[in-house]
């Protein structure tokens, strides 16, 4: 078993680096509270022993010694970056569980045939630059380093110059680290192994996710003498849209959702009527057909709203997907260790996005994932207990060692 | 008459100053280049033998000395500030076509009775400082100095240090100047007098207006791993209010309007479900009992959507005033000096609140409308032709000659 107090304590630790203003984080990727926070795992990672080696994405690779050096290695791992009012574990479980089963095997005096390998991956939320897992999907071929490089935040600067900014632009070129498995751990982020009373949910699956970024545009003017009919409002073409979005995701039930958490208009003045609405919205399902059709359904309605009300419109696709199925052996040795060590346990989907889900494309992957308290995340009240934390990363421990073969 | 290529010439002087991305103007209020503005503004009165005063709102006061100085000034005049994307005659015209007054009455050798004041009233548009009008309300005694001085930008600057840093905080004591009556020329900012080929609008009343801020709060979660049954999403809330805001307004056809220009969420990230949306809703209409139905109904119609999707909902009043008439005795002079001129005309209502409303609560007060291109306004395309301005300029030249009895 791994020590839990200990791993509590570098999660509280971590915790205070990119504080956020109601007792959660705000360590965005990239920014100096991120590289603080990228320090502090690097030098734990050293005392722990283990080398570590940065990508050109960024990613952090610490590295444990097997006895058969020359054999591909177990990763387990996720990510440190944060949402801007995001929780204290969501990531940051994954990347210091993965720590502390190092630590945990280095007291014990075991040397497993294949190295370990604690990954912290870059840019998983995905909310500064989009998309969401970003260098893990570089990693694993999915985007270009170069187009990653040209990714923009909100204020026009670059992932590539943000990431040489703060000092982690790795010589070792990105995806050429082999592995024999991957594991990831993290909090479920959802209602569902809290309600049951479950300890433990064996991922078997990742849900899709699509990102459609819509820009309606109307025509700025006067809100006061405006007469009604020549208006042409871009913020109540947005409204109109968001409520179909709502539609289209409940005409799904019961597994399909559908939001958008990003809304601007501009010029954004009381007495001006939005000429210009920007919005993203956030389709997800199991089924990649349920994307299709409501990502279809998106730009059919959108686009007839906005010929009703003389708007233009476009669609952008910015992030995606698809449903992921975990690699059997990987999700075998997550429940073998859950049934070993008793804890209770339920197959469970990802409803998530997860650097795991990538990955799982170019190595044999899975997940486990721990409840968290009222299935809350991407909010600084998100919360897990030291017992639920500690039993994921037990599961964690056996799976890897399993994997690793001692 | 006026000159009406000098007048024109100053109006793109000005447009220099504080330029927008598309050939309109950002010249918001208190900024530098709002700053530069008034520097501007103030070397071309004296230049034209006027002595410019300044009271501690930033009003400025430009004084042409009459024949007979202790007898109440005639005032004309509007605002220097603009939209964050406005145009180059919205309010600058009124200040503008003032100096022109001053400037012809001077090559002609005129000296009328009483002496003549061109203002220029600080923060008209509210876009950056909520409400609109804001010092000429502090001068008609609507707001109180210190109020004024506490408002915010969105950054959390105050009015007060801000109108310091840009060193236009004047000795003399707001709303202290007494005047005979004052006159404010402005473009419609609607598509009236153009589609109906008048050359002025003689302004009989302003139509009333209330901004209510709302603030919708629900909780923010992951939009992937939160079921759609448990979301309580602000933004979706904001959305069916945005909606009902159109129902509202249009409901009192043919006058009212409604519409909400400033649109924010939290934490605004593309997989969080906003957990809070802050809009102002810009509701106006000629008469006051309407205004009041449209207030009533968005505050009862929001209530129960947000209890319908378990939302928190508050409303704050950010600005109001009511429908004003304006002074009977005025509006006679501007529709005498149309006449008089030759310029087609016709009776209209103010659709835009204009420091003119404030100001008919302490003098006898009347506005003149020119028309504007396709009655664009709070857009940097706004435009209006030399001949609209210049006629504008003389009926205003006309209309405060015979009130300052020459
Ligand atoms: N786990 C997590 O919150 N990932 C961010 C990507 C997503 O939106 O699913
Ligand atoms: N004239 C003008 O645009 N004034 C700003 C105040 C308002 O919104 O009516």
């Amino acid at each position: 078993r791994i020590d839990g107090a200990r791993l509590w304590d570098s999660l509280m630790e971590m915790a205070k680096v990119g504080p956020g203003l109601r007792g959660g984080n705000n360590r965005q990727t990239l920014t100096d509270a991120d590289r603080e926070g990228r320090d502090l795992f690097k030098r734990w990672c050293e005392e722990a022993g283990m080398s570590v080696g940065v990508d050109s994405m960024g990613n952090m690779f610490a590295r444990l010694e097997g006895a058969e050096p020359d054999l591909d290695p177990v990763m387990m791992g996720s990510h440190l970056d944060t949402q801007p009012t995001g929780g204290k574990y969501d990531g940051v479980l994954g990347v210091l569980a993965g720590l502390e089963v190092v630590r945990s095997i280095r007291d014990q005096g075991i040397t497993p045939r294949r190295p370990i390998v604690v990954v912290n991956w870059t840019n998983e939320e995905g909310t500064r630059f989009a998309p969401a897992m970003l260098s893990s999907g570089v990693f694993a071929g999915v985007h270009t380093q170069d187009w990653a490089y040209a990714r923009e935040d909100a204020e026009g600067k670059r992932f590539g110059d943000e990431l040489a900014r703060i000092g982690y632009v790795g010589e070792e070129p990105v995806g050429q680290r082999k592995m024999h498995a991957m594991f990831e751990l993290h909090i479920e982020q959802g209602p569902i192994l809290e309600a049951e009373g479950k300890d433990i949910g064996v991922v078997t699956h990742g849900q899709g996710l699509s990102w459609t970024q819509v820009t309606v545009t109307g025509k700025e003017s006067h809100t006061g003498s405006t007469p009604m009919p020549m208006r042409r409002n871009a913020g109540l073409g947005m409204a109109r849209i968001l409520e179909k979005v709502d539609e289209i995701a409940w005409s799904h039930k019961p597994h399909a959702v559908g939001a958008a958490g990003h809304i601007e208009v501009f010029p954004n003045s009381r007495n001006v009527i939005p000429g210009k609405a920007v919005f993203t919205v956030d389709f997800r399902s199991p089924e990649l057909a349920v994307i299709e059709d409501m990502e279809a359904r998106l730009r059919a309605e959108g686009q007839k709203i906005a010929d009703e009300m003389e708007l233009e419109i476009a669609f952008e696709k910015v992030g995606g997907f698809d449903p992921v199925p975990f690699d059997e052996g990987c999700v075998e040795a997550v429940r073998r260790a859950a049934e070993k060590l008793g804890y209770s346990h339920r197959e469970i989907i990802s409803g998530a996005g997860h650097d795991a889900c990538w990955i799982a494309r170019v190595a044999p992957t899975a997940m486990i994932m721990c409840p968290c308290v009222d299935g809350l995340s991407h909010n600084e009240d998100e919360e897990i207990s030291r017992e639920w934390a500690a039993a994921g990363c037990d599961v964690l421990l056996h799976a890897v060692l399993e994997t690793a073969e001692i």
